[in-house]
C-alpha cells in the first residue's frame, strides 16, 4: 500500500524573532517505522472532495489534521522560514503551470484543427458552384486557428527560453553569467506563468468556437480544455499576483535594469535581419522594433511613477504584463522566423515547415503584436477611476 | 397534460422554381383534434439528451421525426420560404441572446462584487499596520470589477438603444423615419448579439478570477456563468457569422451609408459637451471623438477593399465588429455620463449614483476604448497570412 504525503504550511508558536511564524511540514498518511515500513495511521483525514469546474483527474479535498489527538508532521527546512521554503517549490511550479497552459492550448488547437478539416459546411466565399467545403476554408475559422497556433508556439518558445536560462543559471562556470541568467529567470517567470495561462483560456475558448454547437457538447472534448484551463490563471499565485511580482519585484526593484537588458537583447538580435532579402523578415523586424519601443516607453512610465503613484502601478500591472509578454513572444517568433529563413537556404526538403514558421511569425507581427497599442494608454491612463470610485459606488 | 411544440426546418420536394427548398413546420408531440383536445401521439421521439457544458436547465435532445410511419407537421408561412420564416424568428432571437449575455454578465458581476466585499485577504498597498482588508481594496480586483461593471452597463445600454429603434421602426408615423429606424436596427443587431455575448464570456471569466480558487468550485456559483455563457457566441448564428452579417450585409451593401449616419449621430451628440465645466466630460468626449475617427478610417478601408479583396474583409470581420461595438458602447456611456452631469445640477440627493456613472464612462474611455487601436492594424493588415498559409501548413 502506498503512503500519501501532504505538504502543509502551518503556524508555529514560540519561535525567536525575525521569522515568518510558519513552518513547512511533511505530513504522511501513515507514520513510518524505524525500519522504513509503514506504521500506524496518522491523524489526517479528507472530509470532503470538492466539486470543481475542471481538472477532475485531480481530487481536491478539504483536509483535517489533528482533530483526534494530533497529527505528526516532519519539518522541512528551518522553523519560521516556511514561506521561503514554499516559494522554492512555488517558483518551480510557476514555470510548470505555464507549461501546463501551453500543453492545454496545444491539445485544444489540435482538436479544433482536426475538426475544422473534417467538418463540411457552407461554400467557399464567392464560389457559386454549390460545392460544399470543410470549414477550414472559411476566413474566420482560419483566423481563429492561426491565432491558436501562433500564440501556442510563442508561449511554448518563451517557456523553453526561460528553461534554457534556468540551465545556464545552474551550470554557467562564470558566476557573473550565472547571475545574469538568474536575473532573466526572475524576470521571465511571471510572464511564462501568467501569459501562457491567459492564452490557454483564450485558446480553449476559440477551440470551442471553431467546433460551433458541437464544442458545447462534453463528448466532443473541446469543452474539457475550457473547464480545465480556468484554474491555471488562479493557482500557484493568481495572474494578478504574477503581474505585481513582475512590476514591483522584477522591474522596479532594480530600477528597470534587467528589463532594459532584455529590451537591448531583442534590439541587438534584430540587427541580424539587416540586408536579408525577405519581405516576411522585413515586416517582422519593423513590427517588433516598434513594439520594443512601446514596451520601453511603458516601462519608463512605470519607473517614473513607482514612488508617487503606487496604486496606479498596481492597477496597471496586469495590462503591463500582457504588453511585456506579447513583445517577448514576438521576439521568440522572430527568432524562429530568422532560423527558418536561414534553414530555407540549405534545406529545401522541409520548405513547407520553414515557410509555415515565417507565416506564423508574420501573422503574430501583423495581427497580434499590435494589441499592445490598445494597452499602453490603459496602463498609463486607465487607472485613475479604479482608485477614485468608492466601494459603495461599485 | 401540456402539449410540446417543435419548430422544424425541413426540406420539401416538388416545389416550383425560385424557392429555397425548405419549409418551416410546427410539429406537435400530440396531434390536436378538431375540438381542440389532444389527440394521438405524433411520431416524434427524443432519442437522447445531450451532455452539455452549461445551460443544464435547457435539455437539448437529439430528435427523430417520422421513423415509425411519419410525423405530422403544420406548415408555417409559405412552402419554399422556410429560411425566410426562420430568419424572422432569428432576428428577434439575436437581440434576445444579446440580452441573455447582458443578464449573465450582470449576475456574474453581482456575485463577484459581493465576494470581493466579503472576502478578507492581504493588506492595503503600503500599509504596514498589519490590518487585513477585503479584497475589494486591492487595485487589480477593483480594475476587474470596474471592467465588469462598465462593459455590462455599456452592452445593456446598446441593447436597449436597439430596442428603442425597434419601437420606432414599428410605430413611427413618418415612413421615412420608420425606415431609418429599421436601418439602424439592422446595423445594431449583429453588434448587440456578438459584442454582448463576447463580453459575457469575458465577464464570467473575470468573475471566477475575482473569486480566486473559490471560483473554481461549482458550489460558489461563479463557474456556472462561465459554463452557461460559452454557448452564447455560438447559437442563433455564431459571432463569426454576426461579423460577416455586419460587414457584408449591414455596412458594405449600402456602401457604408448607415454606418456613416451612425458615426455622424455620435459626433453630433458630442457637440453637447462643449463648454461644460467637467474634466470627466472633457476626457470622455476627446476619447470618443478620436475613436469615432478610427472607426470611420477602418470602415473606409473595408469599403475600398470590398471588391478587390473579399477574403481580407472576411478575415477582418470579427475584429472590425469589436471595434464598431466598442465605439458604440463608448457612445452609450457618453450619453449616460452627459445625462448624469446634467442631473447632478438639480438632484444632489443622488450625487453618488450620478458620479458613479461619470466614473464608469471615464474608465471606459481611458481603459477600454483604446483597445480599438490594437485592432485597427490587425483589421487592415492582419489578414494576409490567414489566406496565404496552406491547409497542410496549419
Amino acid at each position: 500500500m502506498p503512503n500519501i504525503i501532504h505538504l502543509v504550511l502551518a503556524h508555529m508558536d514560540g519561535l525567536p524573532d525575525g521569522n515568518d511564524g510558519l513552518g513547512l511540514f511533511i505530513v504522511p498518511k501513515f507514520l513510518v517505522n524505524a525500519d522504513g515500513s509503514l506504521g500506524s495511521r496518522n491523524d489526517v483525514k479528507a472530509v470532503s472532495v470538492e466539486h470543481k469546474l475542471g481538472i477532475h483527474g485531480s481530487p481536491t479535498c478539504v483536509m483535517v489534521y489533528g482533530e483526534q489527538g494530533g497529527a505528526t508532521g516532519y519539518l522541512v527546512g528551518e522553523a519560521g522560514k516556511g514561506l521561503r521554503c514554499m516559494f522554492t517549490m512555488m517558483n518551480n511550479a510557476r514555470i510548470s503551470v505555464g507549461l501546463q497552459g501551453v500543453a492545454l492550448a496545444e491539445r485544444s488547437y489540435q482538436r479544433a484543427l482536426a475538426y475544422a478539416r473534417d467538418r463540411i459546411q457552407g461554400f467557399k466565399l464567392g464560389d457559386k458552384s454549390g460545392k460544399r467545403v470543410s470549414i477550414i476554408e472559411h476566413a474566420d475559422v482560419r483566423r481563429m486557428l492561426l491565432t491558436m497556433k501562433t500564440t501556442t508556439e510563442a508561449s511554448r518558445a518563451l517557456a523553453y527560453y526561460a528553461g534554457s536560462m534556468i540551465d545556464r543559471m545552474r551550470n554557467e562556470k562564470d558566476p557573473a553569467q550565472a547571475q545574469l541568467a538568474a536575473a532573466r529567470v526572475d524576470l521571465l517567470t511571471p510572464l511564462v506563468k501568467a501569459w501562457s495561462t491567459d492564452l490557454a483560456l483564450e485558446t480553449a475558448s476559440l477551440g470551442i468556437q471553431v467546433h460551433g454547437g458541437m464544442g458545447f457538447i462534453e463528448e466532443t472534448g473541446a469543452a474539457q480544455y475550457y473547464r480545465d484551463a480556468r484554474i491555471l490563471p488562479i493557482y500557484e499565485g493568481t495572474n494578478g499576483i504574477q503581474s505585481n511580482d513582475l512590476v514591483f519585484r522584477k522591474v522596479l526593484r532594480d530600477n528597470g535594469a534587467e528589463a532594459r537588458r532584455f529590451e537591448d537583447e531583442m534590439r541587438a538580435f534584430l540587427k541580424n535581419f539587416a540586408g536579408k532579402p525577405s519581405d516576411d523578415l522585413d515586416v517582422i523586424a519593423a513590427a517588433l522594433d516598434k513594439a520594443i519601443g512601446a514596451l520601453a516607453e511603458t516601462t519608463n512610465w512605470m519607473i517614473s511613477n513607482a514612488k508617487s503613484n503606487t496604486d496606479a502601478i498596481a492597477a496597471s500591472a496586469v495590462p503591463y504584463l500582457r504588453i511585456f509578454s506579447t513583445v517577448a513572444g514576438g521576439y521568440m517568433l522572430a527568432r524562429m522566423a530568422y532560423a527558418a529563413h536561414e534553414a530555407l537556404l540549405t534545406d529545401g526538403a522541409n520548405a513547407d515547415y520553414y515557410n509555415a514558421k515565417l507565416m506564423t511569425a508574420r501573422f503574430f507581427a501583423e495581427a497580434l503584436l499590435p494589441q499592445i497599442y490598445g494597452l499602453m494608454t490603459p496602463v498609463m491612463g486607465g487607472h485613475k477611476t479604479v482608485m477614485q470610485i468608492s466601494n459603495e459606488q461599485f
